[in-house]
């Protein structure tokens, strides 16, 4: 396998949709808001993203089987006719390299682009070292003229500044070159724990944008699980730097910081 | 050479071939017991593997020649004509990087497939740090429905995780995304050393499995020589690492992680 | 994108166009001196380069828009019919590793000669670790031939030596493998700071030997912008290099060496 | 430039071309060797290898002029109509990693293979820590066969061991696998400093074999020139790393370790 491979089911038929993209990131808010979307929503797996620039290992579950990593990608069909079908993006982890962001986000779009869709929501985390009470929902957009509709429903642009890192950011600005639009709405985090308050603020800023209801009750318990998975990988990620390739190791007790 | 390459004989009629890999990895657990393998059971080399992320050297033997690193298949003809052939993949190292293990591991693949394969058994040690006095032998699958047939002989699932990394994990995922399915046997390893004794347990598994007879007399004394060359591959990929390109350097006495 | 990509303009009859390069380097002395020209001149941008080996990210900006990093072409139509137009390079950043600078170079060389280009001037500092009250200019050319029409503007060859990295020596260097010439005026730095003193030396040379008048009034001021845009950049840089893959993070008060 | 690219001279009618490869090593030995062949048998250039592996970086030469990295093939004519012609293979730098050793190396041998080739010497030295009065010269071939036709020459074999990093044994090894046959020719050297006398001992013994006569006074001196040479690139190669990308910097006098 030299290039990201992206194995889908044929799906028909889709009304106008939308990308939401949650793949692992600070404070993993991006992933722990589109995960919790998908169960409630209950949509469908219609897609499974493997690349080369992914860790060279398999994961042992439980049940005795070893999986790849990968990325998922999950279909909704919106019930209401004017509505948009939602196309969510997650997954096990994220390309380290320049190079290798590049060519799995470019997969990415492409894959969004055959299904017809033209707009793009991703998902994150912004930074701040501190706790609040009532995390505020941070904007930044593709193209001026759509920030209106998302100032709207309370969230806040102009403000957050620096630079978003990884698919994050890399899908806008793939996608706009594609001729797409998108935004990137990031709940305020502190930065340093896994935050389900952070994810709950960006799922209701989302759930208003989009006019589709999600039941936010099980979003704390959901994150846990979550935060188990995702320590696990960085505890098997650190081992596969040390590790010689080829090893095979158990796991450790290593000090996790994928999801500070 | 842009590209792993397969340099191999023709070989024909195969009857169900499976391939049985145990490249170098943790306690060479596997390399011990597939070398072992091939000398028992005689098998014929079929098909030598180069790959450009090898590391850029040569090895000079003692009779005054040169040869490059590589990985190689040999095939055994099972005189059962029920029995399956039966193909085993060594070598002197893996690649490093992700994106090489794909390459490497997909050109294997697809070699093997070509010769009309669909089973994979990768060897492994399964590191505890621990020394016990009967290593046992961990399995995890491709498939849920196919742990049956291994549990029958000893083989224990769901017990190991964490990730199996490098070829033993890879072949089987890369090979369950093309059809194949496979498992990957874990002899139970201290992880510091190179053990015979889990090779030992191992190949006393794979034997029951695939109901083929395997004398394990001259495996201790085989896990030496094993031992001697790997120190001496490890002790060189130190010295490329800090050799300056080109350089040409004599054997040192560096301390040996390879293996560990 | 899987390679570095050029979205362009459509421009017609150029009048035999030179390239001026000025990617950030040393003291910032060819970015502060091309940017300069463009805004002078009134050039009007052609194209935009993006590329894979660039940064993964995207910098969010203060109007609440996203951008990719970039490289971008300015045209200047030279009003005397008997003069060159000229086509200025410049942007945020420049790639990192060997093989992203061949293929970044190479790709803008080819959309030079494209425009029908023959003759590249670099822009860059040349760090000495001192402070001068009159940086001088100097020199260092494809061909042996052409110094002499550079020396009577006070260019002066022979004298900096070493190597230049980056865009500024490989444009000359593949330029000419491509029959092209060129020069790189390098004007003398201290290296530690953002240096517009230089920068004015430069475009005072490169004025004489373009016969084109550039005011250098605002210069200086626009030294600082370049200053504290160059100042962020570094810091998101740095900040991704430790952060992991899809993260977003504040903006830091890391210390800032990519001017240096 | 995405590939090694080779800028050859039309050349015909070569009689058996032997390749003699001279690259920087260890000791500047075998380095020392080929340049001092090709001053001494006036040989011809008749290639030049650019590389997108080689740095990113052009050098400034003392008249003014700039010139990339490179590789240089060379031809000497043999008059005696049965003697095989001599190509010889010298340079400024050898790429680092494993990928682009194998994609350079293996443009060479491409190249080779073209003129019309079949055998090759790569010249090295083989460090041991020690100072010797007449150092002897170890040698290790791609076949057993072949090995008499040295040792009657005074080559030892079988006594080096150990590994051949680099383009000295990958050509060998790349070689074998299109069908050549050749040699690695090691003088004896500390490997802690520039060795000419090494050097003139693998030239000895090369004249030998070949039937060549090349006069060796002048070496000595030119191993000085060399050394200089060397010790500029390895300033500038660790410049390299440590500027940021399109820096411009001044000759440093920092440590040398290239010809260590």
């Amino acid at each position: 396998m030299d290039k990201t491979t992206i194995i889908t089911k044929e799906v028909k038929d889709l009304k106008n949709p939308i990308l939401i993209e949650g793949l692992p990131g600070i404070g993993l808010v991006g992933k722990l808001a589109a995960e919790h979307m998908i169960k409630e929503l209950k949509a469908e797996k219609i897609a499974e993203l493997y690349s080369p620039h992914f860790p060279h290992q398999v994961l042992m579950l439980k049940k005795g089987i070893v999986r790849m990593l990968k990325n998922k990608f999950y279909l909704w069909r919106n019930p209401d006719p004017k509505g948009s079908d939602i196309v969510i993006l997650i997954g096990d982890v994220q390309a380290i390299t320049s190079e290798a962001q590049f060519e799995v986000c470019g997969a990415m779009i492409e894959y969004f682009k055959n299904l017809g869709g033209n707009t793009i929501y991703t998902l994150g985390g912004y930074g701040t070292g501190k706790v609040v009470e009532k995390p505020r929902v941070f904007g930044s957009a593709t193209h001026k003229a759509i920030i209106k509709d998302y100032e709207k429903h309370g969230v806040i642009f102009g403000e957050a500044n620096g630079s978003i890192i990884g698919a994050a950011g890399l899908l806008l600005g793939l996608g706009k070159l594609e001729g797409m639009k998108g935004v990137c709405l990031m709940g305020e985090t502190h930065g340093g724990y896994v935050d389900a308050k952070s994810a709950q603020s960006v799922l209701e800023a989302l759930s208003k944008i989009l006019g589709v209801k999600i039941d936010l009750s099980k979003l704390q318990h959901r994150a846990k699980e979550s935060e188990r998975f995702m320590k696990k990988m960085e505890s098997e990620a650190k081992k596969q730097q040390s590790a010689m390739a080829g090893g095979v190791l158990p796991p450790g007790n290593d000090d996790v910081s994928y999801i500070r």
